[in-house]
């Protein structure tokens, strides 16, 4: 583990400085992360919760990081030292667990902490659970819009190891087969894949003897990126021969990859030449340049496709590189008493929910499917399968009675007084628990363009809370 | 140093593997990294390099790295064996020093090497320069259409730890004055920059309050956030007593910062207000959501902005999050000759340069600005400041003789036989560096709507072996 303690903005340690010096340093303080919503953002994957709580419970201010601040001349010697030695993570956090389907406004996860310690945390906590939640997000609309294999093949476009590794982690989750990434494989204990590059049959006097050489020293695991000169005329002719060759040494070939040209076109006809020469069980792998849109487009044309290789698209979140997450304030202690607060806006959509909540989903139960969320207090009674009157908090006069369901709350326990007491679960867990929580979505929601808006509504109490603050100003 | 040996595709690993086992093992081979043009890549600034050569000189595969190799079941033990005891990186590396102005097609990095080296280095390399190229090309573009400050404001945003901490780096590089992030203030000996949150105003009683506490604390570093609950009206009315109260006790204000409503309106009616009140010298940052073509905006509409703090798109290069930067082979050697390679494609722009070349500049001698670059055979001798023809590849018959230039070879030897031969420079030494490149480049190639395209010609002897191979397809 690498020490993260510094990576933060320098207002928060100016602010934790402020904090520690004035009298309200102990205070407690409840800061919520979420995103907002967009076109793009109908939906999120909760991901990197794992690495958050590794930063939280190895915040350490080692001497070289105390030097280095001292250096900005900015804070005092009291301040350095207790830094040194007292800093810890002695707080709480509640959070969606990974492979959550999370829907805009609804707290990701809470800090309730002294805000010396709620507040410093901000910076390093949006930088890991924006990252990988975005691509987690952009996988699973990868996912959800193919039947084939998706591989996480993006390790040279990411921005940087951090992005590449993490980002393969965040697209496990969201259902991707396997990746590229050797080091992300070791680290998170899941299948690697690839076979070999254009520059593999550059280096050899010409194509079949660098097919041959490949499929002498991976017979059972054979499968050959056929675009390097000619797909349709050298390609794949070449790669049957060799399948033949393989075949009659009493080997299986798995098949081919395509890297360039039109992929609906070259994958039918190679299907069909592959089929021709009896090899009806080699699988066809598409790659380049391609995402969710790619796929609706490709499925339209019946392209004949075993699995896709996806780089740049997924592992950067091409069309939206940012999932925009914050972390806002939402209660304080005042005199001895959690006071609820609220970041006020010009925008409606952009003022906060106060006070400590939780985020409740209805299942329908006939069908299983979620049928929407509530956001709660965190000490209001949970629904308990009555007939329960849903509404829009933007639009007041649409309402909904939810009959005939029943109810999760979302987030749970994972730091209670600095102390961890959720079993993190592995990365094949988190995966399975996804696939559980997409299924229990809707397609229409899960649709890539206009998808149903889900409902998300405010319990009364909080929506009456709300109103009341904003009249006040927040204060 | 962290251990990203394993930060690499699967398909190096089984290329290495495979030209282990082959003859050809100890060829040399010669490959490229250079980027392709898009309409948002007319140029780039070369960043990453240190990272890059970091990597280089440092890869083990240790006994645990060897141990999850072996669990995949694909490679022999001789292999790994090998790998754990012997693999180092024993090539040349020839590269452009970081802060270089780049163009499309041109060898930012060049790697010589044997083969079964050269290749596997592929995926980490990409990944370092892609990124950090990436970062320094969208902050050159914002620093260059601002007179104003650009502070990298991103971390929370950046996709992972290392992103804000590189990117941050390649911020720098562009000429970005400081980084709000302290940790790469830190590795990087930079600036740190930053004062409060809207959760410090919040978490007082009153703006006023909160206002006067941060005063206190940092009477000489007073800047105040005044977009909490209402600039005009309660925010910038509140600085000003406090700025007086500071005046008063013989301290000199900073200024203010706003980050949210129209920046254009809002901070000219604070220039007014503080001009008014005496505070001349106060100054105004603004932030939210600014890229290069807001900040054209802004200058359009004369807004009074003396600096900026810029951090989504900034950090994710927003417009374009990928370089899609690519790691070609150019030459290898057969029967003991280097033979130059390329590789083809349907489309004339993806075909790449053969063999071991390097990229000349032509420099003006009245003006000093960069006329064109010419990539050509490295042992081709460099133009002597005759009267020289250059021509562009795809349109040959569009000529132009160069007179009274002097010319400069860009790359540099970095690495000779697997050893550091080059003096990395600093931080500031880069973009100090990166500061008189891109002076030596004329207004018009750095436009950010239609640039004009600055000329990559070939020499007449690459482009005929270019030509020569194409006619041979490749081999």
């Amino acid at each position: 583990m690498r020490n993260l303690t510094l990576l933060t903005d320098l207002y928060e340690l100016t602010m934790t400085y402020g904090y520690d010096k004035l009298a309200h340093k102990d205070k407690e303080a409840v800061f919520d992360l979420f995103f907002r919503g967009s076109t793009e953002l109908s939906y999120a994957v909760v991901a990197g919760l794992e690495q958050a709580v590794d930063y939280l419970l190895n915040i350490e201010f080692n001497q070289d990081d105390v030097d280095y601040l001292r250096s900005l001349n900015l804070f005092d010697e009291d301040f350095l030292n207790n830094l040194n030695e007292n800093f810890k993570f002695s707080g709480d956090v509640y959070a969606m667990p990974e492979g959550t389907i999370v829907y805009p406004n609804e707290p990701i996860l809470t800090v309730k902490a002294p805000i010396i310690q709620a507040q410093f945390v901000e910076t390093a906590l949006l930088c890991i659970i924006n990252h990988q939640t975005l691509i987690a997000t952009k996988a699973s609309k990868i996912v959800q819009n193919t039947t084939a294999n998706v591989m996480e093949f993006g390790l040279r476009r990411a921005q940087g190891p951090d992005a590449g590794i993490y980002g393969a982690r965040a697209a496990i989750i969201s259902g991707c087969s396997s990746t590229s990434n050797v080091l992300a494989g070791k680290m998170f204990n899941v299948p690697v894949s690839g076979t070999h590059a254009h520059s593999w049959v550059m280096s050899f006097p010409d194509e079949i003897t660098a097919f041959r050489a490949y499929a002498k020293l991976f017979p059972d695991a054979c499968l050959l990126l056929v675009d390097t000169y000619d797909t349709l005329n050298s390609g794949i002719p070449n790669a049957i021969k060799v399948f033949k060759e393989l075949q009659a040494a009493g080997h299986k070939p798995l098949g081919i990859r395509i890297d360039s040209g039109d992929l609906a076109y070259l994958c039918n006809k190679a299907r069909d030449m592959l089929d021709e020469a009896g090899f009806t069980d080699a699988k066809i792998c598409a790659s380049g340049d391609i995402d969710e849109n790619v796929l609706l487009a490709l499925n339209a044309q019946g392209a004949k496709i075993d699995s896709y290789g996806i780089g740049t698209k997924l592992i950067t979140s091409y069309s939206n590189p940012s999932l925009g997450g914050v972390y806002k304030l939402a209660a304080i202690t005042e005199n001895g008493k959690l006071v609820p607060k609220l970041k006020i806006s010009d925008t409606t959509v952009k003022v906060t929910n106060p006070g400590l909540k939780k985020v409740v989903r209805f299942f329908d139960n006939v069908t299983g499917k979620a049928i929407a969320d509530l956001i709660m207090l965190k000490d209001e009674p949970l629904p308990n399968g009555e007939p329960y009157r849903i509404f829009d908090p933007e639009n007041v006069w649409k309402e909904k009675i939810v009959v005939d369901y029943h109810v999760k709350e979302l987030a749970i326990d994972v730091i209670k007084n600095g102390k961890l007491v959720y079993k993190l679960p592995t990365l094949q867990e988190i995966a399975a628990y996804h696939k559980v929580c997409i299924d229990q979505m809707w397609e229409q929601y899960k649709r890539i363009t206009n998808p149903h808006i889900y409902k998300v509504d405010l319990s009364q109490k909080l929506y009456d809370l709300k109103l009341e603050l904003l009249k006040k100003k927040g204060n």
